[in-house]
């Protein structure tokens, strides 16, 4: 038989039941009762969550690797294969914003369990080994920034960077992170940066295109760029009733017309360019009072870095342009170029996706993932599901459990192709 | 001598000295180090701050009179007229905005003494009472609605209405009210409603047309008519980077479209329509997700109520054909209609104002006053002095020295003619 051959054996062998239980058995640790999720990162229900993955690797007789930032590995190591032998990974995140749904980050994680069951299923013998991986703190929420666990993993950050960070309570990151380490059966020590083959997620898509178009899965070209600029619009506070209209600085009327003017300068006719006006606050923001300032984010994204910067050109010239009275200052608050993922790796996705008879597209990330910083690491690719209504970090969150399947099925298909590849 | 020998005698004995020193008394209470006044209603600065008046009124041998919400009546009563016949009042309010500044309001009480005072040192013999009044609560920052003092005075609303009337750290106003009138000097007990001859209230302009004008006082024709309006921007919360931009309903973008065309809509060439958006609020608020809501407020003046009524008409359509595809809902918060000064007493200011050679004209009032709700109750006029830059409720708040003079000597002289005037 062919490694083809395999993955479409393996690929039969993953169950949707399994699938679905296993998501059921990880909504429970931070359920909120409306279909949501809050399991923020060394939470107690992270905690819990975490352990219960534990129990469901050593089940499957994986065993269990724990780095210090908490990051999870479960290995299948072929026989006649080297313990510490690089492996494929393959995995996501656990954890959740405050208003999580069910889906982002765990399915991940929960899909790759079933390709490791699948594959002992199936009783096919693998050239390289294999890791489900459950990343820390992808989310970001409890602790900024996100992402933490594989950027720390991956070297483009350390633990002592993030050693000063609290919630919002005033607890610390490493404390809570530390409990974490101790309540949870963590196997053997991982180090940072031990190598690995190669990396693939499937997460959903968290935006609208895939439904759209019918589609039960997306390999996912890459993730674009973004940058975030923090805009300060300057008037003057003054008296609504006494102030004639020729003599104000009037920073919310400024802020409107530089909203408008900059969504006038960026339209995209492509429709790749996203630009978007999340957060605005207005002070003193008095309804009698004319505005003396107002503050507000621009998030603006695409896949290529060259249109990125020249759309932030376009934006300040369109923002300063629309200042009439009022002083206009421009921060840029981040920066994050496009990020291109491993053409072979995609290729074999598109593949598995083809030789499994499944609608398929290639697609930009809008949104971060873990794999991101792991593209910077090894050869790494990410599959899409669909996410009903575009909708995520909301109880609404939703995708069927065919293109949970799906996905799965996909993601099976390709890693067994992937570790059954002799080295050559 | 006749009456108008009379009015300039007394306005001649009008002492700038005086006025700055019990200006600069009055601002010790609730003192912010910066310029600024914090003397919100029933605190203990204001507490002091009434003590102190009683104190100086009792100097100058006034009677003091203080009804059930706490406004203060400071009465002369001239030799062979009844104790309880109507007066003539002059006054306005010691209470402050939270960063409030030393004019607003205090400056009306303290010219009103400095009247009396200035009646004291002419000898003056007056056919008619005259009273100096301090309204409780024009402001309303800390117990809303503003003017409730002169409101509950004039029969516009109850002490009723406000009983349940809470400050942001839960203290009840009948509470504080209570207390205020148990530490201070109360005097006679006056009855709400008790008749009054008619009313002229001293007060900044809180705008800069005057300042603009080199103009040390403004006659005021009437406060201009007031809507405020509550419009909410419903849209769909979605990711900043996964959410292509045709799929999207943006409230805040929207917003910011509605917020240009409303303005656009009410252009007033005439410039006595006033429109400002000063309150703005976002939901999530969140810098990667497109916003789910957007509330803000309207707040619409014009001294001709049909103008302001069409001017709302006007407006509601343009916010309507503004939205693309998120929904618009728009309630008016409330109303108030223009009011019309007293001619006679207009004319009265305006012609002191002339003989004492001061630069002056007619203009209407921007912002509320206690006023508002006197000119339903008897005849009723007030008078502005500059604002510098137009700035109030601030440390900044100035009015120069000469100016405030100015504006204390037009009092003086109108009310020294209009209460040496024989019935008939």
């Amino acid at each position: 038989m062919s490694s083809m051959d395999y993955a479409q054996q393996v690929a039969a062998c993953v169950s949707a039941k399994r699938l679905e239980e296993r998501l059921a058995t990880l909504a429970s640790f931070g359920d909120t009762g409306d279909g949501g999720v809050n399991r923020q990162v060394f939470s107690i229900e992270d905690r819990a969550a975490r352990e219960c993955l534990v129990n469901m690797a050593e089940e499957l007789g994986l065993a269990v690797h724990t780095d210090p930032i908490g990051n999870q590995f479960f290995r299948l190591t072929p026989h006649g294969v080297s313990d510490t032998a690089p492996a494929w990974l393959m995995g996501s995140h656990l954890d959740s914003q405050p208003t999580g749904g069910r889906f982002d980050g765990v399915l991940g994680v929960v899909a790759s369990l079933e390709v490791m069951t699948a594959l002992r299923e199936a009783g096919i013998s693998l050239s390289h080994p294999i890791e489900a991986v459950s990343w820390s703190n992808e989310e970001g929420s409890r602790f900024a920034p996100g992402c933490m666990g594989s950027m720390v993993y991956t070297g483009r950050a350390r633990m002592e960077d993030f050693q000063w960070a609290q919630d919002v309570e005033g607890k610390k990151l490493m404390d809570e992170l530390f409990a974490t380490l101790a309540s949870t059966r963590r196997g053997r020590s991982r180090a940072f940066g031990t190598p690995a083959r190669g990396y693939l997620e499937l997460h959903i898509e968290q935006g609208p295109v895939l439904e759209r178009e019918g589609l039960s899965v997306g390999v996912v070209d890459g993730i674009q760029g973004c940058r975030w600029l923090g805009v300060d619009i300057i008037g003057e506070a003054r008296h609504a009733g006494t102030t004639p209209m020729d003599m104000r600085a009037d920073a919310v009327r400024e802020a409107a017309q530089a909203i408008v003017a900059m969504h006038a300068c960026l339209e995209d006719p492509e429709g790749r360019l996203r630009v978007t006006v999340g957060r605005l606050d207005v002070r003193p923001g008095s309804t009698n009072t004319v505005a003396q300032s107002v503050y507000f984010t621009v998030d603006l994204r695409h896949p290529d870095e060259q249109v990125l910067a020249d759309a932030e050109a376009r934006l300040r010239r369109a923002l300063s342009e629309a200042m009439c009275k009022c002083r206009l200052e421009i921060r840029q608050l981040s920066s994050h170029p496009p990020t291109v993922f491993d053409e072979a790796l995609r290729r074999e996705l598109q593949t598995a996706s083809e030789r499994l008879g499944l609608g398929c597209r290639s697609m930009m990330s809008g949104a971060f993932h873990d794999a991101l910083y792991m593209a910077s690491f090894c050869p790494t690719a990410m599959l899409f599901v669909p996410s009903r209504n575009g909708i995520s970090h909301h109880p609404d969150e939703f995708t069927s459990l065919e293109d949970l399947t799906a996905g799965t099925r996909v993601l099976a298909a390709a890693m067994t192709r992937l570790a059954c590849m002799k080295d050559g």
